[in-house]
C-alpha cells in the first residue's frame, strides 16, 4: 500500500493542473474533487483556448456526457497537443454504446489521440473492448464476459491503462491487474462519481505512473466515499460529506484503508 | 392518495430513462433528483445525438432556462423523434415572455412537438395562455386572472396536461384540477426546484397517466421539501436534505403527508 | 461601516435582477449566492436572447470562465445594451493571462464596454494592468508589486472600479482604496468563490455606488466565509454553510464584523 499512498503526497506537494473538457452536468463536482485532492483544476473547450492551456497543463481528462460538435473541435485540438507535450490524458467514453454519436466519437479519439487512461463503466469497456454490452443511457454496469479479461484486453488493444469502475474498480495495464474493493453504494446513487474518478485519475497520473496513479486514485476515492456515507443521511448530504472526505484522506489512511488486490 | 403513492412505487421498480436537454443552471440538480426519485437521467443536447437516445428513452424533459440555436436544434430532433415513439415529452418554459426568444422558441416547440405537459409558474403558464402576465427574468410569479382557470385553459388549447408551480401547485388536463398544498418557502430560495419539478415529471409520467403522474410528482416533492426544511439551517443546507427526502420518501409518506384536493 | 451596512437592506428590498453570462462550471453557485444576497439571477447567453434581457436586468455579470466564440457574441451584445441601458458591468476576467484567447478577449470587451467594475485574482489583475504576473490556469494568485498600486492603476486606466480577491480584498476606483480582511481560507478550497463575489458586486452595485457595492458585496462575503467555516468540516460542507450564512446576514452582522480600512 506504501506505494500508492506516497502518490497523495506528491499529488498534494505538485498540485499538477488538470485541464478538463467535459460535460456540464457534473462539471462543478469534478472541479471540486480535483481541488480536494490537492491538485489544481482548469476547464476550457475552445479550440481557440486550448492549446494555450495545454501549455501550461500537466493532465488533460476528456469526459464525452454530452457531446457536442464545439467540445469535439477542442478534444482533438487539445488531445493532439497534449500528445505532442506527453502528458497524460484519461478518456471517460460516458454514454459509448448507448448512442452512435458517442461510440464514433470515442474511436476517434481513441484513433487520434495517444489516450493513456480509458475509464468507464463495465459496459462501456465493454462497448470499447468489442465485447457484447448493454448500455442504457450512462449508468449501464451490465456487461456479458468477464471485466477483468476485458479490461485486460482493451489495455492491450489500445495501449493504454485500463479502468472500470464498479462495486469492485478494476485497472490493468494489458498485463498488471488490480482490484480495489473500497467503495459505498452512495457513490452509485449521486450523478458525477465516475466523472470525479477521471479527474482525479487526471491528477495522479500527473505524477506518476498511470497504471500506479489509477490504483491510488481510485483507491482514495473509495476511502473517501467509505468515510462519508457512514456520515450521510443520503445522496444529497453525502456529496458534501464525500468532498470533505477526499479533502481530509491521507496517505496514512490508504495505507490503513485500501483494499487493494493484484492479480 | 394511493393511486398517486402506488405510482411512485411503480417509477422505482421500472426505473425510467429520462432523457433531458435542459439549462446549464440546475442541470446537476436534475439530475441528482432524477436518482433520487427512482429513475435514470441522461442529458444529451447534440442533433446528432439525441435521436439514438431517444429510442432507449422513457421520457424527454424540454428546458429553455438558457436557450441557444445549438438547444432548439437538439429540441426539435429529440422531440419529433420522441412524438413519434409516443413517449411523454415535458415541457418547461423558463422565462418564456421574459424576452421574445424563450416566448417565440416557446411557441415554436408548442406548435411542432406533441407535447405532453407543459410546466411553469404562473408568469409562464399565464403568457402561454395568452392572460396578462407579468415575467420578470425567470422568477415570475405574479399573473392577473385565476391561475386554476389559466391552467385549464391553456390544458384545452394545447390538448395537454399543464402544471402551475408555486405556493400551491395546479395540474390540470382541461378537465380535471388536482391543487397540491405541500412544500416550503425554502423551496423558492434554492435555483432549480421548478426544473427539479419538470424532471421529476418525466419520471412519473414515463410510467403512468400524465395527469396522475403529475400530481404524485408535485406531491412528493412538496413533502420531501417539508421534511428537508425541518432539517435545514438555510437555502445551501436545504438543497442536500431536500435530495436525501426526494430519495427517503416512500408511497406510505405520501399518502400520510400529500395534500391533493381534486376540485 | 453604516453605510456599507446598510446597503444589504437596500439589495434586499429592490431585489435587483442580475444577468449573468457565466462559466458552466460555477453557475449553479453564482445563481444561489444571487438568491442568497437577496437579488435575483437570470442566466442567458445567447445573441437573440440577451438584448431583451438586458431590458429588465439591472446589472451585467461577464464572466470568461468557459469562454468561446457563442459567450463573446453575447457577451459583446449584452454588454453594448447594457452599456447603452447605463446599468453596471461586472467584468471577471477568469484565466486572463493563462491564455492569448482570454487575455485578448478581455482586452477586446474592456475596450468595447463601458465596464463598472473589474474583480479579478492579483494574477489576472496584474495582467490587465500591465504589470508582471504569473498567470497558471485559473487560480493564480501571484504578482510582483504592490497590489493596492496596481488596483489603483487599472481603476485608473479602465476607468472603473477594480476589485482584487484574495487573502485580503482589495477594491479602488483609482482615488480611493478600501481593504477588506474579512474571509477564511476554505473560500479558495471551493470552487467558486471568485465568480460569486462578482454575481454579489452585481447585485450591490445595482442599487449603489459602484466603489461602495463592491466593498460591501465583498465584505458581506467575507463575513458569510467566517461564518461558515465554524460550521465545516471541509470544503464539501462549506459551500452548503456558506449560502446559508450569505443568505442570514444581515446588516448588524456587517457593522459587528465588517474589516475595511480606508487607505
Amino acid at each position: 500500500m506504501q506505494k500508492y499512498a506516497a502518490l497523495l503526497d506528491i499529488v498534494r506537494s505538485k498540485t499538477p493542473l488538470v485541464h478538463q473538457i467535459t460535460n456540464y452536468v457534473t462539471v462543478n463536482d469534478c472541479a471540486n474533487v480535483t481541488i480536494c485532492i490537492g491538485a489544481s483544476p482548469v476547464m476550457s473547450h475552445a479550440v481557440e483556448d486550448v492549446k494555450d492551456m495545454i501549455a501550461i497543463a500537466d493532465a488533460l481528462v476528456l469526459n464525452i456526457g454530452t457531446l457536442d460538435e464545439i467540445q469535439i473541435k477542442g478534444m482533438l485540438e487539445a488531445g493532439k497537443a497534449a500528445s505532442k507535450k506527453g502528458i497524460p490524458i484519461i478518456f471517460d467514453p460516458v454514454g459509448a454504446g448507448a448512442t452512435s454519436y458517442r461510440t464514433e466519437t470515442a474511436a476517434l479519439l481513441m484513433k487520434e489521440l495517444n489516450i493513456s487512461v480509458i475509464k468507464g463503466n463495465a459496459g462501456e469497456i465493454g462497448i470499447l473492448a468489442g465485447v457484447d454490452a448493454l448500455v442504457r443511457g450512462v449508468d449501464s454496469q451490465k456487461l456479458s464476459g468477464d471485466p477483468v479479461e476485458t479490461a485486460k484486453s482493451l489495455a492491450l488493444s489500445a495501449s493504454c491503462v485500463v479502468v472500470i469502475s464498479g462495486a469492485d474498480d478494476i485497472v490493468s495495464d494489458g498485463k498488471r491487474v488490480a482490484v480495489i474493493s473500497n467503495g459505498d453504494p452512495l457513490m452509485g446513487k449521486i450523478s458525477g462519481s465516475g466523472c470525479m474518478a477521471s479527474a482525479v485519475c487526471g491528477a495522479f497520473t500527473a505524477v506518476s505512473g498511470h497504471f500506479e496513479g489509477c490504483v491510488a486514485a481510485m483507491a482514495a476515492l473509495g476511502i473517501a466515499g467509505e468515510i462519508a456515507a457512514g456520515k450521510s443521511a443520503g445522496p444529497g448530504s453525502f456529496k458534501p460529506a464525500f468532498l470533505d472526505a477526499v479533502c481530509a484522506i491521507d496517505s496514512g489512511a490508504i495505507i490503513k484503508k485500501a483494499k487493494i488486490k493484484e492479480l
